[in-house]
C-alpha cells in the first residue's frame, strides 16, 4: 500500500474545505504547532505536533461538528441534533449545537470514559446511554431521531464532517512547509481521511499515514484486504479508536493513504508519557498513539526504504485530544 | 500597596531587556497564548495564559539562563557556570551551558523532585545536593565557585537573568492589547520583577501582580512591610517557590507591584487540576498557583474597588513551568 500513486483531490472537495475553514475559523481555536527537540533525537526526525488537544472541548471533533452543524438551514436546525459518539463527537455536537442553540441528543456506550460523559453534559447535550457495540449505538441513534425528529450527524460517514476535519491538517501544511508525512490516528477516518485530503491538495508529494490500535485494526484489514471491515468491539486503551471505517472514509484512504501503523497498548501509554513529560500537553491514548511507530523508526524506514535522503524528514503529526480522566491515569 | 502610581521604567532598562530578547529568540521557543472560555466564565474575566511551560526545558528560566551565559566573554564562559537552583533554573543553565559548550554544576536542595533532578542531569549538568534551605545552597555554589573557578550565576539576583525572564511578558504584551492586568508566580522574584519591568514599559497603566503561597508568604511580608525578609525554608507543594527576594528584584517590586496574592495548598492543587482539565496543558503546581485568586475573584476585586468598569478584565498570566513528576501527581 506504500507506494501510493499522486491521485488528484478533486477540486470541489477542495472548495469545501475552504468553505468548511471560513464557517468555522470564527469559533474555533487556530491550535498551535509545538516542538521538542528531545522527541527530534529519539525519532531522528523534525516532528511538528499539531495540538488538536489544545482544541475546545479538547478535540479536532469540533471542527468537524461546528461545519456540519452551522451547514443546516434554520429549519433543519431547529428540529436539533442526534449523533452517536464515544465521547469527543458528543462533546463537539453538543457545543456547537449549543452555539447555534439548538437540542442535541448524543448517544454514547456505556464504557465510555466518565469524563466524556460530563464534558457531553456540561456542554448542554442530552446522554442516551447504550451497549458498546456499533450496532446498539445506531439503533439508539435511528430511535431518538425517528422520536424527535432531529437530524442525524454521523461522526464520519459525511462529507461536512471530513470536510471540517481537513481543516486542522490544512492549517498545519500552511504554517510548515515542506512536510514529508503526515501522520494521525484512525477510527473512523473522519479526520484521516480529511488530513489526507487537505495534505494531497497543498503538497501532493507527501505520505499521509494512520495509526491503529493493533487490538482494534478494522481499518488496517479493510485496507489490506480493499473490503471494508468492521469491529463490533473493542476493549483499546484508545477509547477514541473504537469505531469502523465507512463508505466515504473507507473510498478516500484507498485513494490517498501510504499506510497503517498498528501499534501494542504499551506503546500507546509509554508513548503518552513521553508527550506528557516532554511536549507538556495533556494527551489521550487515542492520541498519544501517533508518536509510537515514530519511536519505533517505522515512519523512517518505509519512507527511506523508497526514497533515501540526505536531510532529516520533517514530519508533521496531529494530536487529535486531550480528554483523559486525571485521577484514572496509566502511568506507572 | 494596591493604588501604585505609574512609575517610568528606566530606558536602559529596556534597551537591555531588547538586547536580551535579539540574543535568546533564536534559541528557544516562542510559546503560544492559550484561552479557555470555561475558565473564562468560571473567572468573570477575559484570560490570557503566555505557556511558558512549554518553553524550551519546561520553564520560562531558560530565558534568563540563555540570556545570562550567552552575555558571557569567551574566557568567562570557558571557566563553566555554577548555580544554587531548586530545579527549574538549574536544568535552564545545563541545557544554555550546553548549547555555549561550557560545564555547568548545579546546587540543589535533598528535597528537589526527581525529575527536576533527572533533567539537570539529561542537559549535562552536574549536580551537588545540599540541604534544603537557601544558607546551605549559597555556600555550596560558593565551594564550588572557589574550587573551579566557574562562573556563579545567581537564579536571580543578576540585572542579565531579570532582564532575560522579563521577555515573555513582553512577548505576551506585544502580542495581546489592551491587558488590565498581568500575573505571574513570585518566589526569588525574576520572573515577577522582569514581568514589571516589560509589562509597565509597554503599557505604564497596567496592574501587575504576584502569587505567593500562604506557607513561604516572605514577599508578601517584606513588601508590606518594606524589609527584606526570607524564608530558611517551607515544605510548600509549590517547590519552585521556597526562595526569597533579593536586593535587585525587592527593589523593582517595591516601585511596580501593585500587590501579591496568598494561597493555601488545597487552592494551588485545585487551580492545578482545573488548567490540567480545561487548557489541557502540564502544569506544575508553582505555576498553577497563579489561577488561584482569579477564581476567588480577588484580582477582580481588587482592579474593580479601585475603578469600576463596564467591560470584562482582560487579564495575563504566566504559566511559568511544567515539570512534573507523572507518577506522583496530587489529584484525587
Amino acid at each position: 500500500m506504500s507506494s501510493k500513486p499522486n491521485v488528484v483531490v478533486e477540486k470541489s472537495t477542495w472548495k469545501s474545505i475552504e468553505a468548511a475553514h471560513a464557517r468555522i475559523a470564527p469559533r474555533i481555536h487556530r491550535t498551535p504547532v509545538l516542538r521538542s527537540a528531545t522527541l527530534d533525537a529519539m525519532c531522528g526526525a523534525e516532528l511538528f505536533f499539531k495540538c488538536e488537544n489544545l482544541q475546545k472541548t479538547g478535540s479536532f471533533k469540533i471542527r468537524g461538528a461546528t461545519n456540519a452543524i452551522f451547514s443546516l438551514t434554520n429549519s433543519e436546525a431547529a428540529r436539533g441534533i442526534v449523533t452517536p459518539s464515544s465521547g469527543n463527537h458528543g462533546a463537539a455536537v453538543a457545543c456547537a449545537a449549543g452555539w447555534r442553540g439548538v437540542p442535541a441528543w448524543i448517544v454514547m456506550p456505556k464504557n465510555a470514559p466518565a469524563v466524556k460523559c460530563r464534558a457531553v453534559e456540561a456542554y448542554g447535550g442530552k446522554i442516551t446511554f447504550c451497549e458498546p457495540w456499533i450496532s446498539a449505538r445506531n439503533e439508539a441513534a435511528a430511535r431518538i431521531q425517528a422520536e424527535t425528529g432531529a437530524v442525524l450527524i454521523h461522526p464520519y460517514d459525511d462529507d461536512r464532517i471530513i470536510a471540517g476535519q481537513a481543516t486542522a491538517a490544512k492549517e498545519l501544511l500552511e504554517e510548515i512547509e515542506a512536510l514529508d508525512a503526515l501522520l494521525t490516528p484512525v477510527s473512523g477516518g473522519g479526520l484521516l481521511s480529511g488530513s489526507a485530503l487537505s495534505a494531497k491538495h497543498i503538497r501532493p508529494e507527501i505520505r499521509v499515514y494512520g495509526c491503529e490500535p493493533a487490538k482494534a485494526d478494522d481499518a488496517y484489514q479493510s485496507l489490506h484486504t480493499g473490503t471494508l471491515h468492521s469491529m463490533e468491539s473493542s476493549d483499546t486503551i484508545a477509547d477514541g479508536l473504537r469505531a469502523s471505517l465507512a463508505a466515504r472514509t473507507f473510498a478516500i484512504l484507498q485513494k490517498h493513504l501510504s499506510g497503517i501503523f498498528l501499534v501494542s497498548e504499551e506503546e500507546i501509554i509509554s508513548a503518552m508519557a513521553l508527550i506528557w513529560e516532554r511536549l507538556k500537553v495533556i494527551t489521550e491514548p487515542s492520541s498519544a498513539i501517533v508518536l509510537a511507530p515514530l519511536l519505533k523508526r517505522e515512519v523512517i524506514d518505509s519512507i527511506s526504504s523508497e526514497a533515501p535522503r540526505a536531510r532529516r524528514l520533517r514530519i508533521g503529526i496531529i494530536l487529535s485530544g486531550g480528554n483523559v480522566d486525571l485521577r484514572a491515569l496509566p502511568f506507572h
